[in-house]
């Protein structure tokens, strides 16, 4: 697929690019998932994941699967059947999640942003007392399709002082190890993330946190047989299973293998650094990305991707077209957005020289779509964002 | 964890020592799932993967999880909520597949044989005569943690000529690319598989078949929403995707690229050489396990796995403690019978040297529990299977 002069970069919100010290323990020779190789490698996957997801020392399961199975075993785990969801959504991943309460036969109440804008406390706190009870209030973090990220902390302010009860569940799928995330600190009932995102490994991992709080609600709903069934995501099953370090069913070995490492990479660097690093260049993509005459969509920018709206005249479709034939992948626009949305992103194994790489190939593409753009406006751009 | 002189063997029933070249494979740089390179691998996965599953030009879905996944997604995709399975289950996976039924609401009613037995079409005859109406029949193939190969062909006929309505679900996970399995010919309308088993691929993806006459059924239930609810292991999903090349969810892109190479490999080999191979090298393996002590404890083996009784005073735990200790890895007793039940497996990347190693291990360690075994009776049991 690939010749030698031209390399292949993957530059998406993800799946992204993997560090070779994790694509090394891929190809280790596997190990049974009931050794006690494994079992040691499993608990120290989960005590550098829980610090990773900011809840040192709390159960954060990792689930084979997408991270839409994350959210699947979450919200089945903690929210009764037939209860009522109020379903923040601003993009494709939060009315993702309100299709999926509607097909549990969850009653969702839908409060919609424009995609592109931010989730407003005030909003929710009104739409908490026009809804009646509302079992849950499922949002997303970083909202992938639009490139915003929602203030998971006032809204989870705004819940708590408006429906004290309702739990709050939050897909961090592109947050996780990316911004600032909090959980405890915030409030947050339920985290769901992947693999292939801020974490740096193949997709095939969801990972799924619940709160304290969330944990003594499904274990009184289970009690009283109030929950949804569910059983290859069933993460009352994993709880029982993953606290021994063991997994229910048989788990990705090769996957956990790799995950091992990028936490570890992680936590080498230091949560905080990880997150300002993160939010630095993604700044200065945005600011390389306006060098060469595209503007910023996202009203809140979420460090997990650079969301960049073409100016009028200018197709993404083409301007995709032309990254890829410099053998770079970028993610599309999404829906609606497809024929204005740029995305692309530094979540992976990244640094600054990838923003360099991705100003540069902008410029190329605008002048290749006709645009009168000065050379080097988009690395100059980039340089001077990262300027110390 | 290995040193020098002490290599490590999985000669479990899976997970199973994968190929060099799938390990390869798995450290591959990232692709992105949306990509034409990505696209392209998948629709020769697809192909190949209903070549090894002798449905060819039929799809094979393929989904992230485990091979419960599978067997869950295909059981809400082909059953109406409510419904009637007769479950049949003569060891620890026949049961989970009841439990599973009975935790989705199904009426479940189980025809149990005890461990090592086969299940008897006969009795399944009676039973669905006395079961009243019954909307699927579910099976284990090879029930994995007995060794034992139920005659699904038989079955399926019993089931046709009883109740023609209802459907034939299969559990395949460890007689893919181990025994004879021909879904058309025997009227299976539903198989599901793991990765981690026959097709020599780290676990992570299940395989889930459905026959033409199984998706009629499923499409004239969701028409009348019949179904129970699912959304990440929802078959009907993935139909509409995978037929397009890609996926619903976010797959787990590494092990599909190693599927790509493991599959080639066994359509290289042929699936009939591939399925006399295995059979071949696990009675071997059966014989080994006679020549030193042990007795065969499947009444029809599978060619998975030889499921091996240890003799009265000696215990099944130490035997694989010692096996341990030389560095090879089998699969234990499971449930009741962890005492007295040994499960090597030739059902990975394995040959007949494999099988010498095992009888060579078995025999040392018999000794080591203070049987009196003759110096060489293990290679020469296998040897003597073996010779043409």
């Amino acid at each position: 697929m690939s010749v030698a002069g031209l390399k292949s970069r993957l530059l998406a919100p993800g799946p992204v690019e993997v560090p070779p010290a994790v694509l090394e323990a891929l190809a280790r020779p596997v190990v049974h998932h009931r050794s006690p190789e494994f079992r040691a490698l499993f608990q120290r996957v989960r005590e550098r994941l829980a610090e990773v997801a900011m809840v040192p020392g709390e159960d954060v399961f990792v689930v084979t699967g997408s991270g839409t199975a994350g959210f699947e075993a979450g919200l089945l785990a903690a929210v009764p059947a037939g209860g009522t969801v109020l379903s923040l959504s601003a993009g494709k991943f939060g009315e993702r999640w309100a299709q999926m309460s509607r097909r549990f036969g969850f009653r969702v109440v839908e409060l919609r942003a424009d995609w592109g804008r931010a989730l407003d406390p005030d909003r929710v706190r009104q739409a908490l007392r026009e809804a009646g009870p509302v079992e849950a209030v499922t949002t997303t973090h970083s909202e992938t399709s639009t490139g915003v990220l929602h203030d998971v902390e006032a809204i989870a302010r705004a819940v708590g002082e408006e429906a004290p009860d309702a739990l709050v569940l939050v897909d961090a799928v592109t947050s996780l190890a990316a911004a600032e995330l909090r959980p405890r600190e915030w409030g947050l009932d339920a985290v769901f993330a992947g693999s292939q995102k801020g974490v740096m490994v193949p997709p095939g991992l969801a990972f799924a946190y619940l709160s304290p709080r969330a944990w003594e609600r499904s274990d009184a709903l289970a009690a009283r047989g109030a929950l949804a069934p569910s059983y290859y995501l069933d993460l009352r099953r994993e709880r029982a299973r993953q606290r021994e370090g063991q997994t229910a069913a048989t788990p990705a070995v090769s996957l956990v293998a790799g995950l091992d490492i990028a936490l570890g990479m992680l936590l080498e660097e230091g949560m905080d650094a990880v997150w300002r690093r993160r939010e630095r260049l993604n700044e200065a993509l945005l600011q390389a990305g306006e060098a060469v005459g595209l503007a910023r969509f996202a009203e809140r920018p979420s460090p997990a991707v650079a969301a960049l709206r073409t100016p009028e005249g200018v197709g993404a479709p083409d301007l995709i077209a032309r990254l890829g034939t410099a053998g770079i992948r970028i993610g599309a626009g999404q829906d609606a957005a497809k024929p204005f949305l740029l995305r692309p992103s530094v979540l992976g194994y990244c640094d600054r020289f990838d923003v360099i790489t991705l100003a540069a190939a902008l410029e190329e593409a605008m002048r290749g779509a006709g645009r009168d753009v000065a050379f080097g406006a988009g690395p100059a751009g980039a340089l001077r964002a990262l300027a110390p």
